[in-house]
C-alpha cells in the first residue's frame, strides 16, 4: 500500500506541503498512521506542473529508495513552486522496487496515482494487459498493477470522462478477477488530473476502503484559525486531497465518504457517489 | 546493444574472467570495439551456479549503473567461485534503465541473456506478449524485447529443446514483424544454460549478425602458450562463448559461424547451423 | 542507530540467519523493536569470509537502499556459504545515505560495524580524524563516526590487541568530546573481526549502552530443544552476536552485560568488563 | 575528470542548454571530444538559482548513475527555467561513486564545481584536509580533491574576494605537494558563483591545462547568424562557459587562454591573467 497527496491551488513551494506539516508525507513515509503499513520506503514520486513546460506536460520524478532520506527530493520540494502537483510513497506489496513502478505515472498531461492493490493481480494480470488498447499497450513500462489500472482507465475515455472511465476501469477489473474467482477484487483509492482539475476516487469492492480526506474550505479554516500565518495567503481555491490527515489543525480534514469521488477545479468543488460500471 | 560472456569449465574466482584480461567484458563497458556503441554502462548482471543453493538455481545479481565503477560486482567477483557462469553488460536502446531489464534473466534454474534488438519492438510488444504461455505471462517483469524472447522461448519448450525452442521463438518474431511491415526484424546473439549445458545462438534477419566468439580447445591452448600459468590449471572441458575477444593470445578465439549455434557441455562440445522455424 | 549480527561457526548458507528466523535482521529492518528506531532503511551491508579469496579479505557487500527489499542481498544471502559473517542495517542519525557509509567498514583482513553515535560528533569529528594514523586517513571514505572510530581503533593497535584499542579509542572519543563540552558522548555496541576470532563490545558513556546479546552454547540449545532441526547441524563452536534476538527461542538469548566484551574464537569463548582507557 | 558548463543570461529552461546543442553536456557524457576520458559516467549534478527559493540558495540536484540514461535530469531539465545555472558530469579518478562526490557542491548561497584533479592528493589529503577552517570541516561530506578544494577556496576568503581566494588555494595545494615530492600538482577548471557574478579560472601547475571556452557575445552572435531563432531570444548578457563548445556555430566559441581566469557578470565581463599565490 502506499500513501499520497493532490494538491491544487495558490503556487506553492512544494516543501510547504511535502516537509512542513507536522505528519507530512515525508513524515508518513516513516511513521503513517492509517496506512496498512506503517514504513512506505519503497519508493516515492512527485509530479508537477508548471508555466515554463512548453507542452502543458508536467514534471514527474521519481526514484526507487526511501522518500524520508532522499536529499533531491528535498532539494526539488525547496526550490520549485506550483500551482497543481501530485505526491506519492510507496510500499510495494510485492512487485519490483524500480523508477517505472514509482507513482505517479504519466501519460500526455495526464497524472494518475493509486494507493491500494487490485487482489489477484498475477492471476489477471494477463487479460487485463490485452483489454488495454493496443496502441497505449507499449507505453506500459513496469509491472504494477496501478499502472494497468491508468491504461485501462485511458483506454476507456479517461482524457473525456474521467468519472465514466475510471467507473468502467473498475467495472471491468472486478469482473475480470470474478471470471477467475476472486470475488472481491479492489481496493483504492486514485487521483488523476489533466493540470486543470483532480479527481479523486475512493473505493473498495468490499469492506472499508483505504483513508481518505479533503481539506476544508479555506475561507472557513482562515475564519476558525485567524492567527495561523500559513493560511493567510491562500486562494478560496486552494484545496489538498490526502491519504491521511498531515496535522491536527481542528476543523481542517474531512473523510471522503466510501465509494465516492471529489473533483477539484477552479469554481465550486464537487462530491458524488461511485459506482464501478459493469 | 550489449555485451556478454558465457563461461563454463573448471571453478574460477569470476574476477578471474570479469577483471583480469587486458579486454575484459569491465573494459568493454568503457571500450568496446567489436559492439554498437562503445560504451554499455546502462545496467550489468552476473549469474552463477554454485553447489551451495539448495534448489540448483543460480545466483543472479543485477543493477543499474555502470559495471566499471560499480564495487559490489568487484566484491562478488573477487570471492565467489563458479564452474558456470554468465555475465552481461547493457547499453540499453531507449526501454528503463532498471533492474528487471538487466540480464541474464533467470526461470527456475535456467538463464538467459541476449545481445541485438527486435526491430519494431514497440509495434509487435503486444502481439509478442500475448504468445507467452499465460502462466508466464505474470513472471515478465521488465519491459524489453530480451525477456520477451526468453519467456516466448520457454513458451515454445526452452526446457526440453532449446535449440527447437530458441529457433521457434525466432520464427514467431520474424513472421510477427512481417505482419507489422517489419521485414527483418531480429539482429540477435543469445545464451541460454540449465546449469549443466550453454547453448549459444548467433542470428540475424539480414545483414552480419553481431560479433561472437568461442575459446578454443584449452589442450591446444596450452600447447601452444605452455608459458601461460592461467592455462595450466584449467581443465579440458573448460569453454567461454563471449561477444568479442578478452585479449590477444593468439589461437585462443574462434568466430561463431553466422546462423549457427553451439552447446558447450560435458563430452565434446557442438556446432549447428541455425535456422528460425517458421 | 543501527542493528546488527555476528555469525561465526558451522558454515551457513547467509539467508539462514539473515532471513529465515521469525525477528530476523531483514524483519528489523522494517520493525525493530529494541532499536531506538523501528526502521532501518538507511542503507545495509553484508561481508563474509570465504576459502575461495586468495587474500584472506572478507568480500563487503553494501548498498543505500533498505534491506528488506534489496533482491541482491537475497541472491547472495540464498547462494553463499559462510564460516563467519557480519550484517548491519543502518538508520542514518544524519549523515549522508551514500555506500561509503553503510557497514561493515573493512581494511586488509578486519571488518568492523557499529549501532550508536558520538554526541556532538559534528563538533569533534575534525579532532578524531587528525588522531588518525596519518598512512590510515586517506583510507576514510565516507562521513560517519563509525568509521572514524574504526580507524581510530586501528591507529591504537586493533590487528594487535583489539580490547585494548577499542578501549583506547573509547577513551580518546570521551576526552575529545569532554574537551569539547560533551560530558557523555559515546553509545555503542560494536563488532570486529579478523576472519579468526569476533570481539564485540557494548559500552555508554552514560545510562544504558544499546542492546546486544549472543547465543547459548549450541550444545545446551540441542539438549533443550532436541525437536528443532534447524540446531542439528550446528557445530559447538557457534555464536551468534545481535542486537537484538532473531526469534523467541527458550533459553536461546543472553544479554551482554553493560560495559563488557565478548571474545568469540576457536576454544572457549570469553566475556570481560570493558572500560574505556582514560 | 569530467565535464561542466555554467549558464548566466536570460531564463532558460535548463534542457535548452543541457539537451538540445548539437554536442550538448548530455552528449559529451557518452563521447566527450576534448575530455581525457571519452566517457563520463561516474555521476552528474545540476544546480540552478530560481527566484522561488526563500533563502538564495540554488537547488543542487546530483546522483550517482550517468547523466545520458537518468530521467529524472530530464524531466527538471524539462521543466525548470534559470537564469543561472552549473551543470557537471563526472568521470572519477578513483574516489567513490557516490552523491556527495558529485559536482556541483554547494556551501550556503555559492556552487563550486572542478574539471581536472590534484597529483598526489592521496598522501596530501590530509594536509589539505587539516588547513581548511574548524567551522567549515564538518561540512565536508565526500571524498573527493574537488570538494576539498572548494573548502580551502571557502577558508582563504571566496565569499568576500574569490579570485584571491581560489589564488591562495591553488598555491597552498601546490606548496603543500612540494613538500611531499609533488612538483607539479594541480589541474584544474573550475567555476564558482554566488548566484549573481560566476567566475571560471583555468590553470596547470606544468602543461597543458584542460580545455576550457566561453560563448561570443550576444550580440556579435546575432549579426553573424541572423537566421538562427535560438538566439534572437537571448539578452546581451547571456554567456557559457564550458569544458568543450556545445556545437559547431562558427564564431561562437573562444578559448579561455591558459593560466587565467574570466568573471561573468551584469555589466561588462572580464578576463584575466591567474597565478596562485605562493
Amino acid at each position: 500500500m502506499c500513501r499520497w497527496l493532490a494538491y491544487s491551488g495558490s503556487p506553492l513551494l512544494l516543501d510547504t506541503i511535502l516537509y512542513k506539516p507536522a505528519h507530512s508525507l515525508i513524515d508518513q513515509s516513516l511513521h503513517s498512521r492509517l496506512g496498512v503499513e506503517t514504513t512506505n520506503g519503497d519508493g516515492f514520486g512527485v509530479g508537477w506542473y508548471t508555466p515554463d513546460a512548453e507542452d502543458g506536460t508536467p514534471a514527474v520524478v521519481r526514484d526507487v529508495g526511501p522518500a524520508w532520506n532522499n536529499r533531491n527530493l528535498r532539494e526539488i520540494a525547496g526550490h520549485v513552486s506550483s500551482p497543481l502537483f501530485f505526491a506519492h510513497i510507496r510500499a510495494s506489496t510485492g512487485t519490483a522496487v524500480q523508477q517505472t513502478n514509482s507513482h505517479p505515472f504519466r501519460h500526455g498531461r495526464w497524472m494518475w496515482m493509486h494507493n491500494g492493490a487490485i487482489a489477484g493481480f498475477p492471476v489477471i494480470r494477463r487479460d487485463l494487459c490485452l483489454a488495454v488498447d493496443p496502441t497505449l499497450f507499449t507505453s506500459i513500462e513496469g509491472s504494477t498493477d496501478s499502472e494497468v489500472m491508468f491504461y485501462l482507465a485511458l483506454t476507456f475515455g479517461l482524457r473525456d470522462d474521467p468519472p465514466q472511465a475510471v467507473a468502467r476501469m473498475a467495472g471491468f477489473v472486478e469482473r475480470t478477477a470474478r471470471e477467475h474467482g476472486v470475488a472481491h477484487p479492489l481496493q483504492m483509492t486514485v487521483a488523476t488530473t489533466d493540470g486543470a482539475a483532480v479527481w479523486a476516487f475512493r473505493y473498495a469492492s468490499e469492506g472499508t476502503a483505504r483513508s481518505l480526506f479533503y481539506s476544508s474550505r479555506i475561507q472557513a479554516l482562515q475564519a476558525l484559525h485567524p492567527d495561523v500565518a500559513f493560511l493567510r495567503d491562500l486562494s478560496e481555491e486552494t484545496r489538498l486531497v490526502v491519504s491521511e490527515p498531515l496535522g491536527e489543525l481542528p476543523g481542517a480534514w474531512n473523510e471522503v465518504p466510501e465509494h465516492s469521488y471529489g473533483v477539484v477545479r477552479h469554481g465550486a468543488d464537487e462530491l458524488h457517489p461511485f459506482a464501478p460500471v459493469p
